[in-house]
């Protein structure tokens, strides 16, 4: 079998109530990442890959989800955006513009 | 900030001893993510991510690595294999053939 064709890494890191950066996985039950497996297999998108990953650095934008090869974040991602990120982006190719976080915030909100 | 120039994720799923798929983290405790993560702190190369993954579903060619965007993957990575994938690959940019996980294997283990 080939590569993946689209890889999606959805953040699991967990950090307590209140802390100053948030946290992408407020529950700690990875609820997103269940929603985005569940809904690949329904669709039969078996080249797929819904991914568990830990932090990935975008706390204050969380929760974060990175989709490579095309490497198109997308931040503030609810269970009610997985369908329209499936459809449009895995499946169409046309990312979901209102969710991505663009060059010019990534990786800016704690760093100097 | 751009994005990352390279995402490295390191697979930090962990299985019982003896399971028939092995287990790309055996002592739990993490050891090639951080390895990771110091050499290229290290090596000041700030627009690099190791970061911590759930299973990438190649475990029996485990310990498992894929570095995106370029998709490339990495099997049966040893902490002493670190300092090549980084010089190599991460700052030369030629994969270590020798660890390389071929299309033509990778999925292949225990899909049908």
């Amino acid at each position: 079998m080939p590569k993946f064709d689209k890889h999606i890494f959805i953040c699991m890191n967990q950090r307590e109530a209140g802390h100053p950066r948030g946290c992408c996985n407020p529950t700690g039950e990875g609820e997103l990442q269940r929603l985005f497996k569940t809904k690949l297999a329904q669709r039969g998108l078996k080249s797929v890959r819904a991914n568990k990953s830990g932090c990935l650095d975008q706390c204050e934008l969380g929760p974060t989800v990175v989709v490579y090869p095309e490497a198109v974040w997308y931040g503030n991602v609810k269970p009610e955006d997985v369908d329209e990120i499936i459809e449009s982006h895995i499946v169409g190719g046309h990312p979901v513009a209102r969710l991505v976080i663009s060059d010019s915030i990534l990786n800016t909100t704690h760093k100097k």
